[in-house]
């Protein structure tokens, strides 16, 4: 498919073959809806996906974004989720509890980056790849903010489902407060709410026990 | 599950009653998740759920939007993007070839909004259902551009997946062009890409035929 027709002079071509090579980027990004997280949906019927999941933060971002920083850029922070695990496509998603996993993610996610942004227009690929890095450096306050949402949403999600992928995974309370201290840092409230829903799924029972 | 914790009284009451309602709702919104809809995804192996297609939208938006309308609020169509489905979570996925089921979509649709934003606070709410509103309503650039991406994201899947959905459904080449004349609105670029996606699906038989 190709949006070049030569005997439509008044397309610049530089237009037109942008636009082939974003249709193409697009087509490929439908990927992201096979990539498969490890927590399930607020009802367990299944374990959720990582397009889904992007969407669901973009949606914490534009609700939750008064209980930030007060010069959030909120527009800002909506592309950060949006953009945010793409490069799961080719580096998979990376279950946050798994130490090893972690150990080559960068690489493998930096990679897949290049790749994948590099199918962009050179002036938006930069555009893109740079919201990512600044995702993934998680240093300014729409970076913060994005990455404490990422964080907070399968909380919410696990300690309404039951908790499954924490028990199955061993994650106890204390795991979960140690890794979690950026929700804080975005929102001294939204901590509060990590808080609370640590010690409710304590009480259920969802949480993995020190071994 | 709540946030308001009465030993910290530098928490103003209503912010915590806020946050309290945001969450509700964030949790409640996650049936997006479960919520079918008729196309498949590009490699045809499942069909698509709305919130994974809402996701899609917004990455159309953001990969897109210098094809439309120079002064386009980007922002803006990311925002009715992400919330122009949650409807469904209530309403159902009206197919839009099912001439029947657009009888009552607005009814239906018009009840889904006002329990699903009146779950949030009231000015949170209105702000919400404005934007549903005004992406229904297809008069603003921003709900035009939305509205494009909204036609053109499943005609580009079905392009690739085999178009399943049109050929089981009678939907024709003439169908296609009659109903998404809003995509060559918002952008003359677009509407060649939707044209050329029509002839190549048409070439592999992908459409239906008139009957």
């Amino acid at each position: 498919m190709s949006s070049r027709l030569s005997e439509e002079p008044e397309l610049p071509d530089s237009a037109a073959a942008r636009l082939d090579a974003q249709l193409a980027f697009l087509l490929e990004i439908d990927k992201l809806k096979l990539v498969v997280r490890r927590n399930e949906l607020a009802d367990a019927s299944r374990r959720e996906n990582t397009a889904e999941h992007s969407w669901h933060l973009v949606m914490f971002a534009l609700t939750l974004a008064e209980h930030g920083s007060p010069r959030l850029d909120v527009a800002r922070v909506v592309r950060l989720c949006a953009i945010h695990d793409l490069v799961e496509i080719d580096a998979g998603d990376t279950f946050f509890w798994d130490e090893k996993g972690y150990q080559d993610k960068e690489l493998r996610e930096r990679a897949a980056a290049k790749r994948l942004f590099g199918m962009l227009p050179p002036p938006q690929a930069a555009e893109f790849e740079a919201l990512w890095e600044e995702f993934e450096a998680a240093q300014t306050p729409e970076a913060v903010f994005a990455n404490a949402v990422d964080r907070l949403a399968p909380v919410l999600l696990n300690a309404h489902s039951g908790g499954r992928s924490w028990r199955e995974n061993g994650v106890t309370a204390e795991k979960i407060r140690s890794k979690m201290e950026i929700i804080a840092r975005a929102s001294p409230r939204l901590g509060r709410v990590l808080e609370n829903l640590i010690e409710t799924a304590q009480a259920k029972g969802y949480l993995g026990v020190a071994p």
